[in-house]
């Protein structure tokens, strides 16, 4: 696998030195440990959110901080937890009297670190909370995870309670909001190829030449099954049945979604996808009130999408649409 | 190669398809002929920007439609350009009395046909002028183009022109931005993977395991030359070194950058190239003034990148930073 890097040990180091570069005005990078903060934070008064996890599925995290979304990202290695005292450094970057959120991906790693992280704040008399993001409906318990994986309903999470702490909402009522949205919100994908960890050197699964992996996690992890490749209708069909079916969504109901890009996925595909989809959604009466199209959770440069459906209502939309200011999101 | 699609024939349907569904409120898709503009075209007194090219380099260029850059764009088949009727009929929606500018990527098909569509204009007394985009340093002559191809730099002269029209300039005036634009400019780029175009099937070149493509075009087209895979680092400066001694850009001057991901290239990637062309910049003492990383001039899913750098002035900063509300690009 060839891969546009100096060095597999620097690939992190080398790429925060690129959103350093080419975001230094609005955002400032951290090394050593590592983490990104939006360049005004602390912001008094407002609850700061906190998110982070392992590198290798940006924009996730690092371009989603800046007003409106995220007060600080912290990245781990390629696919590894944050340590404990990178995301306690980070939340002291940017603590204000108002608390911290903590928004967490379900890995095992991160719910370990992350947890830590927050009763060292606790401990030091800072307000936060913390929410649990778990909504690929794909399986129950996976490699790395027990119960559900985190994946796209992150961005819904983060941009919506982002939202909530930017107009001044209590911690309380932003780790509200924030457990609304992972509650109605599911999603799924699949994987057309595997991803390689660059210190890893090897693809992290192997798929034949017509074969997809239905459920794939973010870090390869196994789906429900291996079907054999077909079109992109066919396919979508059996990613939004098994997210309506769980989150659930009933006729009549209104929508955000996402169709993402697992990395090595070109627009043009996600475009036809995201008219499947919409033809899907006409057919069963939810009407999709807001969408995204585009490469947001990644898995290095796996091709794949995953799916994302948002129970809406006016609360969540009028959150949604608020103005946000990030790297990978801005209205 | 497996692809996210429904069927080879219908590729580019469908994602326009999913374009309208998602992009419905802002723009208005056409189809049989196919063609894009913005909801509110034509807009009175205001030249209007015409491009197009073939599909599957997403989001080029029905991503830039909307206030501030195009209102209209025009795709063909996959890489193949779109029609003269086609192209008069774009023109014809958006066309006010201020005139038409159509952005020309500098590929045989497109300059004819684009060239015919402007002819059929100008017999109608629509005033009209035709800007050809040849930014790409690689190579004098190349399959499909006589001269240089067309590539990166059509973002920051749709940008930049686009801006110059909202602001109520002249046709006259919006062509001479136009061109000072491709003036300045230079691109050149790289390929870790060739790109399959769905109704061929097969990839359109072959590269060893640890090959690149050195100056590959956007259709595949042959590069420079063939070389062993470097660090992110030299195979950055090699493409640096090239555009800079072309354009050329001289220490003390001032550049627009835009780090552009091919279609399989992950983000991380990307941020790893921006970092080094950053630190070749600060080097060259090059000052960068703004900068975009992301994927915005694809090859289907193609693995590699390209640079493109403008020399920035303050007639083109200004008119860089103004207000822009497409898919791909809004701020």
């Amino acid at each position: 696998m060839k891969k546009l890097i100096n060095d597999p040990t620097t690939v992190v180091a080398d790429a925060l030195a690129g959103v350093a570069a080419v975001h230094g005005d609005t955002l400032t990078v951290h090394t050593d440990p590592d983490f990104i903060v939006r360049a005004d934070a602390p912001v008094t008064g407002k609850v700061a959110i906190v998110s982070g996890g392992g590198s290798g599925h940006e924009p996730l995290h690092s371009g989603f901080v800046g007003p409106g979304m995220l007060d600080a990202a912290v990245p781990g290695a390629v696919f590894a937890s944050p340590s404990v005292g990178q995301i306690h450094q980070a939340a002291m970057a940017v603590a204000s009297d108002a608390g911290v959120l903590f928004v967490v991906k379900n890995y095992t790693g991160d719910r370990l670190n992350f947890g830590m992280a927050a009763e060292m704040l606790t401990a030091m008399g800072i307000p936060n909370e913390v929410v649990v993001v778990d909504d690929d409906v794909a399986v129950e318990d996976s490699t790395h995870t027990a119960g559900r994986r985190g994946t796209g309903a992150t961005v819904f999470v983060e941009k919506i309670a982002g939202a909530a702490a930017e107009k001044g909402a209590s911690l309380e009522e932003v780790a509200r909001i924030a457990k609304k949205v992972n509650d109605v919100a599911g999603s799924m994908g699949l994987a057309l190829s595997p991803a390689t960890v660059p210190e890893a050197g090897v693809p992290n699964f192997e798929l034949a030449d017509d074969e997809v992996e239905l459920g794939v996690g973010i870090h390869g992890e196994p789906g429900r099954e291996r079907i054999v490749l077909e079109p992109a209708k066919a396919l979508l069909k059996s990613l939004a049945d098994a997210v309506v079916g769980d989150v659930p969504i009933a006729s009549g109901d209104g929508v955000l979604t996402m169709v993402n890009g697992l990395g090595g996925t070109p627009l043009i595909e996600l475009y036809v996808v995201a008219g499947d989809l919409a033809e899907y959604c006409a057919a069963n009466n939810i009407k999709i009130e807001r969408s995204l199209v585009g490469s947001y959770v990644t898995s290095l440069e796996m091709a794949g999408f995953t799916i994302t459906l948002v129970k809406a209502d006016e609360e969540l939309l009028e959150l949604w649409d608020a103005p946000v200011n990030t790297p990978a999101l801005r209205w």
